[in-house]
């Protein structure tokens, strides 16, 4: 992959390049998983379904899950057809938990467009008086559907029985991982008591886990490396909780228009992020119950917001966020010098580290 | 197995016995399994909810799937350690869909115990105004956990890498298939339109496949045999659809204390039963008009409901169901006749067959 360049010294302008051609060849791959799908004779309802999985799906998003899968695999072997076709796997991973994750925060808009439960109300038009609980329904079934998607996915990709196995093990164990997070994300939004501790163990189940190390690890085992990459997988873990809490900073300061996400998103679902939590330890009593309140309240006023923004920056929260930010990445990259594999990926992963905290979306 | 009783002609009794043993062991292997996954060092939240899983899997049920694994893979194969290790997935995916069914019914009652978000909501003494909702959500995360647990258990069981991924690959079709079906339920809930062809596709897709023809195909490909094994497929698909019309019977006419189930449930869910499209079909319009109401209204009177099961049997519909129902056991014995396999296990499923229409809950 990389090695096409033919430089010793690969430009930033490569990364990119690179990152841009595999996310067209997955799509290419997701649309054609999809096209096999829907050729199945169904009834009006699953069509419509499938379909909006399919949307849903090649919409938006970056695939860096799949992007990471892939690059995974290529620092042990050399790229091929079968990587990036199992690499759809971690997409339809992604759909699946985003499908439900909106459910869960009664979100309406994931990447700028509907979530899947009210897209599929209006493709279907549901004006029923229950139309909300059938299209969360209808949403419930989808991201299971999505689920088993993922596994046929990495299934079909061709590789030899012993790697899909470990693969599919693993995949399971992403799962897995991700739930006990979404469990410790419900836990913070009940108990007063949530600190950075936990936050930070949610950042490695929610978000590390399914991210970026899980990812990383499918693609090496998928390799069939007898190597040890336990190194990749530190790096991963690191770089994943850095990528949550750069989410988290988007997640308040950032551009509606750039991450498809409402701005107030966060505060309304009452999402105690390190931002919060360090700005509430270093506020007085009435400055702390007014971030408790914002925070309770669901539907945060545009003026409590920007003061919200203030008391975040003039804590010196957002600076702490950023510090251990910068500090997980720079130890992932430490990670990146001491382990095996391709040199040029390992210079990928090193630049993808800051890439990851400087993007804004 | 069977075999151990070294009769030519195996008595009823023996059956039954062979059930309840098989039953016993697979217990064992799912307390173990739950055993592992309670030995995490968990927060309090995700240690109860993993609890609840146990419990809600532990506390009731026939165990049917895994003994029809456990039999799929008996009629090529001895019996080992292994299979029924590996047939707990079927219960684990059983829990998986029946969480998230429950949600999606808005169903309290399961086997006679409180369904899981409401066990949940009970067990955490959650209180807050959306308690309702935060029980649901974490019922949504069980059900997904569990979906993990079921893959787990089949790639823990310690069959070859070869038999283990195609058993995989099934499982994932298994759970696809039955998300197919219950989008069809969905879409029989909003379209009057729906009839005896539909519901059949419905039973084959939501019932059928997960409960007795993907158990025993599960079976079949774990015991590596490279025989033929699609007439057990058809007697899996025909049984699978007459264990649902029988469950509609039940959920009409059986008794709450066997059945586990709320008596008034199918009706109140608005369930298009085969019971109800015949009755609807052979009555006049105000009758019609009567049953129609009845699925609408989602909680029926006493009176009506009685009127309702009158009107099932003096149209002929109950009879029409059985009639149906005796028809796909038998054919579904015919292919026992023509099957492969151990003859056993074959006067096994013959008998069984009988069984599934005669069963009380």
């Amino acid at each position: 992959m990389l090695r096409t360049y033919h430089k010793s010294v690969i430009q930033v302008e490569d990364y990119k390049t690179f990152m841009l051609r595999t996310k067209e060849k997955i799509d290419l791959q997701l649309e054609d998983f999809f096209r096999n799908k829907m050729s199945s004779n169904w009834d009006s309802l699953t069509s419509t379904v499938v379909e909006t999985i399919r949307d849903f799906t090649l919409r938006g998003g970056k695939r860096l899950r799949p992007i990471l899968m892939v690059l995974g695999h290529n620092l042990f072997a050399d790229e091929n057809d079968k990587i990036v076709k199992a690499s759809i796997s971690m997409e339809l991973t992604q759909t699946y938990l985003l499908i439900h994750d909106d459910i869960m925060d009664q979100s309406d808009l994931r990447r700028g467009m509907p979530s899947f439960h009210v897209d599929i109300r209006n493709r279907l038009n549901l004006t029923h008086d229950d139309a909300q609980r059938l299209s969360e329904n209808l949403a419930i079934v989808a991201g299971d559907l999505a689920d088993s998607y993922s596994h046929q996915a990495l299934f079909d990709a061709g590789f030899g029985s012993e790697e899909t196995l470990k693969a599919s093990v693993e995949l399971s164990r992403i799962i897995e991982t991700t739930g006990y997070g979404q469990l410790l994300d419900v836990y913070s939004s009940i108990h007063d008591s949530f600190v950075q501790n936990d936050l930070m163990r949610l950042h490695l189940w929610k978000t590390a886990k399914y991210t970026i190390e899980g990812p990383l690890v499918l693609g090496a085992l998928l390799s069939g490396t007898k190597k040890d990459f336990s190194y990749l997988s530190h790096y991963g873990y690191l770089l994943g909780v850095a990528f949550q809490l750069h989410d988290d900073i988007l997640g308040l300061f950032g551009e509606e228009k750039q991450t498809g996400k409402s701005i107030k998103g966060d505060v309304n679902e009452g999402k105690k992020t390190l931002l919060m939590i360090k700005a509430m330890e270093r506020s007085g009593d009435s400055e702390r119950e007014f971030i408790r309140k914002c925070l309770a309240s669901g539907n945060v006023s545009d003026n409590d917001f920007r003061r919200l923004q203030e008391l975040v920056k003039s804590t010196g929260s957002l600076d702490y966020s950023r510090d251990v930010m910068r500090k997980l990445v720079s130890r992932s990259k430490d990670y990146v010098r001491k382990m095996d594999g391709n040199s040029e990926i390992k210079g990928f992963l090193e630049w993808f580290a800051d890439y990851i905290i400087q993007r804004q979306n």
